[in-house]
């Protein structure tokens, strides 16, 4: 590209910057929350990786882009990516366009502040202390504290870092050389992050105990005692983050010193999560809440009943929450569970019928093995905006890319 | 309230859901891009924290409420919160609005993906890579590797966790207490994230060297060579994060599984970073950021000069980069050098003119003591938006603030 073209910074425009949001809040309108959630689109428009880096010419370059360029390479983006907004998109734990939710970040991200203190997040130092006063009173607790996390795993490590400080405080100033050994006790079920949050904390993946499971995933707690005696037999059982930095947590501060917060977590800025949960909730009040709940779980078990009544499919396990897992037996292999190469034919169909759900762009669906039972679905109730034609279309599109194997 | 009152769920309600996004981004363009970014408005409408809680009504009931009331809600926070974007807002290491990089987090927001495998975020994963490619070679790294984290504290961890698996690869496995004690080398000057990851990786903070910098706080050579020689006499010189979660990184993919990249990092879900920078630097060019750059050190050249030239203002340090430290003298403190409690008088001053400021609205900067000096302002030349202009207002506010004492 010749280096002589105009440069198109948008700095000290302001009217151009307004224009550029504009159009750009305008094509989010349509292509992600209006065409992104409607069943007739597809979920994703599957593209192996070379093609999709030619198509999207991700190169950045000394020369800069006009605007109109960078509306096309907005849509660019949308179109290529995965809906999971998108009703027949069951491929993770989370689903749906919650429209308070995006809402709230819309609004968090535009106003990009940080949650540390007080003096420059006045609104959302007091909303997320409402928020975790709220979410404390679901699981029954009167006091307490909390911090919104960036995601599962780092809370996971919260916990365990809590917990360690909790009985040796001393590891903070010492470390771990200046403690008996720790055994951390797990479910054998547990999510990875478990294992990572050992490693990353310094006590090793040694330390994590695995306790046994029932047939159902629950951990037993027969096996819990007798890990917490084997560890005690290789005689392995025997205030928290803050530090204080000058600039931010002054103590001559003309207000409440107590609401800047920052010195609680791990981390020094921290985006702004409280008020997308805090907006839906306003919203959906507890009842909308609750009735999400008891929408999903009805959802869940007309999926099952549904799937019951019809011959290809299979449940892992019955189901007690919002996840479902199953088997999809394939004409070819229906009555054959006697045959010694059954389970392992049977493994090799979730992957087929993913690859062929993908390349249409029909519906997304994840599926894995588990212990000795091979590849299966594992569908997730999560988008409020589903309905049983949605948990029909889900068997029937499953029947329709199966029928031939 | 009463708890007859209709549900206001917009759940399986398209249309109502579009006509909500499109009136909040309504409001977010006009309250937080256009005035929030006008210099004729304040940065900040200051009130105490229990009047703000009144008027924002944070309680969350069973009830739910109406459109017309959350867009209330979303003007008040709005309202009360402090516009970041404010061509006075100087209060932080980042301010300004930057276009390209809203839009760019309003795409990721409401397609609202994870960026763990090419699965669920084709063009992201393909994007990061790209992205962070280019970031290597600006420090000169024709290879490697990188990962967007959520955050500088959690950076340092990172790097602290991958120069602890690179020396001692078991340390994953057995922990801390399978290796010998491990020394951190740091300037005094570093950020207290040094020692906060110090304490979560489970070293303590007791390992943490303090390396003595020179009167511009640059670490010096000899004192580190000097560290490590008390640390060694101290007898104490002596594969990373993946854990394979099965349901994410099946390997009987029908695509290149190297792309599903979520194994690298702590978390497992990670939200998407890449397309704020990527949508920026596409905007802008690398010529355009290195305008950027440029203008930053002339306008803080601008405003070191021009405080030379007046009379009520002291640098603590001539700058070198675009962060500038300096005192306001007030007219009774100037001239009073060798009073002997002139700099106990000086450490005052700030605190009370950031009260001024704030209460009236009119900008914000921030202030912090460092080591024997008494709290001085930190002016960081970061927002691509300012100009001469927006210099001579803070140098002529302050004045105009403390011109009484
Ligand atoms: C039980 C459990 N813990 C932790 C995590 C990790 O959360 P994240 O992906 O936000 O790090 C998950 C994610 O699915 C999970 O299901
Ligand atoms: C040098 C340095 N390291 C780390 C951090 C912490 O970054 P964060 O606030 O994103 O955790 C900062 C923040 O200002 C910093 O200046």
């Amino acid at each position: 590209m010749a280096d002589s073209k105009p440069l198109f910074s948008l700095d000290g425009d302001p009217m151009a910057a307004e224009a550029l949001l504009r159009d750009v809040f305008g094509i989010v309108v349509d292509e992600v929350i209006r065409k992104g959630t409607s069943a007739s689109e597809k979920v994703c428009e599957w593209k192996e990786p070379e093609e999709l880096k030619r198509l999207l010419d991700l190169e950045l370059r000394s020369q800069g882009e006009a605007p109109e360029q960078i509306l096309a390479r907005c849509r660019a983006v949308i179109r290529y990516s995965v809906k999971t907004c998108h009703p027949h998109f069951f491929n993770q734990l989370f689903s749906g366009l919650d429209p308070h939710s995006l809402a709230g970040r819309v609004i968090t991200e535009s106003l990009n502040t940080s949650q540390y203190t007080y003096e420059i997040a006045p609104v959302f130092v007091l909303m997320e202390e409402e928020v975790l006063k709220k979410l404390r009173a679901l699981v029954g607790w009167s006091s307490g504290d909390g911090v919104f996390c960036p995601g599962g795993s780092i809370s996971n490590m919260y916990a365990m870092n809590l917990a360690r400080y909790q009985r040796y405080p001393d590891c903070k100033q010492r470390g771990l050389r200046g403690l008996p050994p720790l055994a951390l006790f797990t479910s054998k079920e547990c999510h990875y992050s478990i294992k990572k949050g050992a490693a990353f904390l310094g006590l090793g993946t040694d330390s994590v105990w695995i306790v046994k499971t029932d047939e159902r995933g629950k951990m037993m707690p027969e096996d819990l005692e007798r890990q917490i005696s084997l560890a005690e037999a290789e005689n392995l059982l025997r205030r928290c983050h803050g530090s204080q930095a000058s600039y931010l947590f002054q103590q001559d501060k003309f207000y409440d010193v107590a609401l800047d917060t920052g010195d609680k977590v791990v981390q020094c800025g921290r985006r702004v999560d409280c008020l997308k949960l805090w907006l839906m909730w306003k919203a959906q009040g507890g009842q909308g809440l609750e009735r999400r709940v008891d929408r999903a779980f009805a959802l869940a078990w007309y999926l099952v009943e549904e799937l019951k009544k019809r011959e290809g499919f299979e449940l892992v396990i019955e189901p007690e929450f919002v996840n479902v897992c199953f088997w999809f037996v394939p004409p070819s292999l229906r009555g054959k569970q006697e045959n010694p190469d059954y389970s392992e034919r049977l493994a090799k169909v979730a992957p087929v019928l993913k690859e062929r759900m993908v390349k249409e762009g029909s519906m997304m669906i994840g599926y894995q093995p588990h212990g000795t039972r091979g590849n299966f679905f594992r569908m997730v109730v999560a988008n409020p905006a589903l309905t049983r034609a949605d948990m029909d279309f889900l068997l029937n599109e499953l029947e329709r890319l199966g029928q031939d194997l």
